[in-house]
């Protein structure tokens, strides 16, 4: 199963590739979209077609994505609003379906602990996928949020495992 | 020359056509995109599909939308950040190129004031474009944007054709 993180960003969006082969979690790609310093709707659509290229050049067969909440800024909400309307967009253009994560979850399934600090998650995802140096933010972050939704998807499938299991032993 | 205007939201997408018919303005249809109040990943892609079906149906040959700047409410501006997002990308996938303008312009340019109410714009809509109702804000608002771009590409075309015979004078 090869899975698709992404980190949406007006200005950068990092995009991170993982595979699940066996039972090991295997590192396929990663990398960072630049949407450049142009007229704003042209920076959308480098995000829209540069997320549809990655698709079609990886083919996940399922992606995650940062859940957000709240923002401070307004502005930088609007902003961010426009880049990951263009990247969901991009992504149900190619047939996918999103799975979203909030960052304690994300956090929670690569650290550990919910209130982990970026850089404790770079590390932490250099260890896991066994890179050769600490990855970019953006990067780590889409790497993150791939990664947690691998872990929860194992989690739900060993809960239906024993549920089912322990239907069994009832009848 | 047809012109569709947009008023996006993550609730409501207002959209507008109107269309140059000699040296007068001619309404071709109005209506609005509701996203549903399902799964916000799911709204987007009916925004995005539905500004899609829109260029196919009534193939207009430039788009205008009124320009976002600040927002009192950063979670508002999350939002409506995602439903511009998707908009404009299914606008650019249509290969058409977006005008923006301000909503003082889209104002000055209906009205005549660039503090107008809602009220006002809709009143004037109606009366511009003879129609035989008070428009609903959404579809009044994309129309306004129409109009607007209408008359800032004629301005703009007196502008260059004045200029063109003083240039002749000057000769």
């Amino acid at each position: 199963m090869r899975i698709l993180g992404i980190d949406p960003g007006s200005r950068i969006t990092g995009f991170g590739i993982i595979e699940r082969v066996g039972g090991r979690v295997a590192y396929v790609e990663s990398g960072c979209i630049r949407a450049g310093t142009g007229e704003f709707s042209g920076r959308l659509k480098v995000i829209f077609d540069s997320v549809r290229d990655v698709v079609a050049i990886y083919r996940p067969e399922q992606v995650a994505v940062e859940r957000v909440f709240m923002h401070k800024n307004p502005d930088s909400a609007l902003k961010l609003g426009h880049a990951r309307g263009a990247a969901l967009c991009a992504l149900m253009m190619e047939g996918l379906k999103v799975s979203e994560y909030t960052p304690a979850e994300i956090k929670q399934a690569t650290v550990g602990k919910g209130n982990a600090t970026k850089a404790q998650v770079q590390h932490m995802i250099q260890a896991l996928l066994k890179l050769p140096g600490i990855p970019r933010e953006d990067a780590a972050d889409a790497l993150a949020v791939a990664l947690c939704h691998l872990h929860t998807g194992q989690t739900l499938g060993r809960i239906n495992r024993s549920a089912a299991l322990t239907g069994g032993r009832r009848r």
